[in-house]
């Protein structure tokens, strides 16, 4: 196995995140539920762009989120991720090159815009996704480049690469370049309503090898397992060879494998602005340490480290460097 | 004269803000001067942005901002400026609509996109502006709404509007309008550099009664009158019948006006994270109060906090509602 080129291989759906405050009522008189992502299609997000209040307009997605993280810690990711040729796009573009992340996927050519996601910030900090797809349907196997997946120690990727059929193509095709070339593949399970909709496929996965790490929070972990309490979750998780991440707010974060549990307490903030990026960066940290053979309880450490900075502002990704941060909190980078 | 249908009617650039963060050379190496707007033509924009970090795009402009201050206090505030009919005028328009600010000028048919300014913030919090003003130049006497003027309790409009010929015509039309129908008119000097520019004219206006209220920081104020320190300036600024709100960053603010001189102290915050909208905002909470004859001192201290919570975030906005923030301060609002 040639020296890896990168780090972390992040791939998901490309999405320019715009987000806004909402009263608390405002979920009910929806019907949203709190704290989870749902797919809208255009006319219901005109809709919902019409009720939303002031908006700030950043880049997101999950994977994308990570990548960015992985590069504020003075890692080398790289990001696989499909953009329309429009100015949103633009924007994305500009924000992964500007942060540090190898990404040259090419821009579809077609009607479809890039994505967006409508996010509504509760009172509390938590958040409620409304994404439409747009250009991330085309995402596919012929976006994923072997070589970048062969050179990356770690290739992690999103559960909702599920939702577009080509995506989950791509998925099971990087995975397995990532194997043939010696490297790990990660999974985070995305939201809990993505497991309920590839539960077995997921499963699948654990069992068949095409994971080696898997990052959840208590609700995805459950969900997968359905099981009704963490403890059964974590249980179950023990069945396969798989090191298991679980994010668990304010609570911490735990490390589970076959041989050993270690938990570690959230860092403490003054007060939570934004959860949206809290689970991305909380695997940006994780998977930085890990590459690094850092322990597990200093990778936690530095993942707890990078969600704690992310959700004192408005957006998914940090504000200021997170290797900094790293360094004046004490912790191993 | 009639009861007034609005609090404050803003006009000004109507501009989307496109913030970066930058280290301590970045204006040095662009030799930028620290704190000051440029304007700025498209290949400019496209060299500077290919050079600037992870952004977060908001709705912002001057008076935009005002005019979005005085909403989250409770007030009723109008808002005049010129917008592409394209992505960014519609992000810009929603923004204005969800907090609550009227606003109808019609969108510009041509070709001239919307106004964006690429803000660039230094680690202290300092911003230094690059503005393409676009569809803002077009902005002109016909867009003044004249109905709205003649029930806006004060028109308040920013010095950038005298950078575009029509747009400086229109200020002085809608000046007009105001007085005629007994209503207040205000400036902000917005700019050191763009007092420089029209000192003469700004004198004019304050000789021959177009402005009644005049809004300025330590520099602009000095800039007017080319005076070396402060205290000159202040006197100068008593030769003339106006309202004078001086803002002096850490330092508080001050009102000057020919019979007194009151200061109050800046609200305390843990950490400034971004100073633009500082000023804008403290307008915001000045307006307020004058317009509901708080004394001048209560009127500060409201713009003190307008002002202190917009520091501690990206974006010129107030991302909570002032009316409350005000209430648990315990101010008058």
């Amino acid at each position: 196995m040639t020296e890896a080129k990168f780090d972390v291989l992040c791939i998901g759906n490309a999405i320019c995140d715009v987000l806004a405050h909402i009263e608390d009522d405002f979920l009910v008189n929806e019907s949203l539920v709190k704290g989870s992502m749902r797919l809208i299609d255009t006319d219901e997000a005109v809709r919902l762009f019409d009720k939303m209040g002031q908006t700030t307009r950043v880049s997101g997605g999950s994977a994308g989120n990570t990548a960015a993280g992985v590069a504020s810690l003075g890692g080398k990711p790289a990001f696989f991720g499909k953009l329309a040729d429009d100015d949103l796009g633009d924007s994305y573009a500009h924000d992964m090159k500007a942060t540090g992340v190898h990404f040259d996927t090419p821009r579809l050519v077609g009607d479809d815009p890039t994505a967006y996601s409508m996010i509504l910030i509760s009172p509390d900090g938590e958040r409620t996704m409304n994404t439409y797809l747009g250009a991330c349907t085309k995402f596919g196997p012929s976006d994923v480049d072997e070589a970048v997946v062969a050179g990356a120690e770690v290739t992690y990727m999103e559960g909702y690469l599920w939702d577009p059929e080509e995506a989950k193509k791509a998925f099971l095709h990087a995975a397995k370049i990532a194997h043939d070339n010696g490297r790990k593949v990660a999974i985070t399970l995305s939201d809990s309503f993505c497991v309920d909709r590839y539960r077995g496929e997921f499963q699948n996965m654990l069992n068949d090898g095409t994971l080696d790490i898997m990052f959840a929070n208590e609700h995805e972990l459950k969900a997968l397992f359905e099981a009704a309490d963490l403890e059964t979750a974590v249980e179950a998780a023990k069945d396969f060879d798989v090191l298991t991440v679980v994010t668990l707010g304010e609570n911490g974060a735990m490390v589970v494998t076959q041989d050993e549990t270690i938990k570690v307490p959230a860092f403490p903030v003054d007060e939570v602005v934004d959860l949206t990026g809290a689970g991305d960066l909380f695997a940006s940290g994780f998977l930085y340490g890990l590459i690094r053979d850092f322990s597990h309880e200093d990778s936690l450490k530095l993942g707890s480290l990078a969600a704690s900075h992310v959700i004192t502002h408005v957006g998914p990704r940090p504000q200021k460097n997170l290797r900094e941060l790293a360094e004046q909190a004490g912790l191993r980078v």
